[in-house]
């Protein structure tokens, strides 16, 4: 049977102030009327009912996002001791499914992407769950740049194996960390790279057998947890799986080196909404070049993003290229070429006495 | 006998948000641990008492001033039905003054200045008084730049008249409108130029005849003012007077037409705590060049201003020569060079529907 397993560990701090340390990015209605994580659950519903439908978090997030989002069951919310990157997140949900269902396929996803239109998204997917069924591979979805962007991974296609509505089926040839601007130019250049989107699908034992090849301290963890029969004895185990395992991301662990890796280049816009920047391409600038989110003036001001909450006011007088985000009593003014180190600055906040409360 | 005349009409839109219309510059300890109101009226209390210092400011101020101002008698605050700038306001403080006792002599002062040490200031008004006392002139007291300023007026002396402990005593050659940055270099550099500080010692008797030579239609409006026995015919004439007659400065009105003028180069301190810029000279940087009031951090940020109310933070990263303030929910980011502009802003937000709220 097919799953979703929505990663919604992430604390999205580059969205400070908006996002706090008890309400990420996720749980924001950063892209439309409800918050990211309902699109995205939304987003796969034609597909995969209701109740197989999980979601990995941090055991903070678990109150938030069974209070926040209304259309998951309380018990496909897996919490996560802590934050470990995604490896053991997809490692746990994968042991977690395949106990129930030996045969489950995974169509993994996160909580904070903007995906459009919703049928070019569920076709890619439909044409990947195939993919992953009859050749038993590891399927990423990759997405054709439409800017050298330097903030997400590539993935260069090699062979093309089919084509088929969803979109076209490629070996992949070589995963590539985020590039400098000149690499980036030369990728967006060249048609034979694809933004690495981070949505993948594979059998549960797929990717099991995956992680056992190339993560065995994982996998070992992993194994030790599904033989666990009781509750507290399985939480105690990924307790102590979680502490010693490394922070690995499921690209670095695996997809780098596993050979039965393929990518679908899929027909969908995608977006990571990964910095304040992204509200430039979810809402359209005015004249000129601003963005403004809620009650704001910008007056003599240019390719400025204003983000502020509802009720209260911003205004801007003679900027430029600024990121002005408000939300309670708290302000962020950030130049647009720092948006990424928007996370720099709240640990920054986070050493100050007194802090804690505003993050 | 000696009064203070304190002039409170003024809005401090270029403080929003900071100000707001019920709530101006002058109601705010941007100076201190008092307002500048409260400052103000200290700092003459040596020479004059509580009794004699009166208040001018617009009908809508005097409750908050009332109230925010616990030093001051409510029957001397003389509420003015609109703003008219400052002549009408003086000659109405002058007729009510001599009214009640003829011999007055008036010390006329703004609400929102910042004056450095108390000391000299009051050294400087000893020996205006003694002037306006003896030669039946107007003085206003002129300060040495030091910068090149282009957003206040200046006075180019004249003959050099006598010189006391309080300062020198110039004729006064003639007042210059606020210059280009050119001319202002040009007064910085040449030493008979002083700032105008816009506060004056007079008697009413010899500024109403100024007023009458100079300004007669104002001068029978405040005749006929005086003239009303009852306060609510007063009250009448006053609101009857400040509809027809135009705003005018006092020193576009009388100074720069009057041939009895003197001013005394004081040796304190003065700033007009103007714009936001002023929180430079109020407060002294940090290494960074940053000004930060309450609760901020400025990362990787250059030259700029953070003004936070209490509670709440306001964070920058990347960016400099910026103005960032806020006050509850409203929130200005401004260039440093177009701090002069805010007023603009806030009369572009009052256009807005429902943005009163927020001014």
């Amino acid at each position: 049977m097919l799953y979703a397993v929505i990663l919604a560990g992430g604390k999205g701090e580059r969205f400070w102030p908006w996002s706090r340390a008890n309400r990420p990015k996720q749980l924001l209605p950063i892209t439309g009327a409800k918050t990211m994580l309902e699109e995205t659950v939304d987003r796969v519903l034609p597909l995969i009912p209701e109740d197989r439908i999980l979601v990995v978090t941090g055991k903070d997030l678990v109150k938030p996002i069974a209070k926040g989002c209304s259309q998951l069951k309380a018990r496909n919310i897996i919490a996560e001791p802590c934050s470990r990157n995604t490896a053991p997140a997809i490692g746990l949900a994968a042991i977690t499914l395949q106990a129930k269902d030996p045969q489950a396929m995974l169509v993994v996803l996160s909580a904070d992407h903007q995906i459009r239109p919703r049928d070019k998204f569920l076709a890619a997917l439909s044409t990947a769950v195939q993919c992953a069924q009859e050749e038993d591979c590891l399927v990423t979805f990759g997405i054709s740049p439409t800017r050298p962007e330097t903030g997400y991974g590539y993935i260069e296609v090699g062979e093309q194996l089919s084509a088929a509505v969803g979109g076209v089926v490629y070996r992949v040839k070589e995963f590539k960390e985020k590039p400098t601007r000149l690499m980036a130019q030369k990728f967006y250049l060249d048609k034979s790279y694809l933004w690495n989107s981070g949505m993948f699908v594979w059998k549960a034992d797929v990717v099991l057998r995956a992680i056992a090849a190339h993560m065995p301290d994982l996998s070992r963890g992993l194994k030790l947890v599904a033989s666990k029969k009781l509750k507290k004895d399985r939480d105690r185990a990924i307790e102590k799986l979680y502490r010693k395992t490394p922070s690995v991301s499921i690209d670095y662990g695996i997809m780098e080196k596993a050979d039965n890796v393929v990518v679908i280049k899929g027909g969908f816009i995608w977006d990571d909404v990964g910095t304040w920047t992204a509200m430039r391409r979810i809402h359209k600038p005015d004249q000129e070049g601003n963005v403004i989110i809620g009650h704001g003036l910008a007056k003599d001001s240019f390719e400025c993003i204003l983000a502020n909450e509802d009720g209260g006011v911003i205004a801007t007088l003679g900027v430029s290229d600024l990121i002005v985000a408000r939300k309670a009593n708290c302000v962020l003014v950030v130049h647009v070429s720092r948006a990424q180190d928007v996370r720099d600055l709240v640990e920054k906040l986070a050493e100050i006495p007194d802090m804690k409360l505003y993050l």
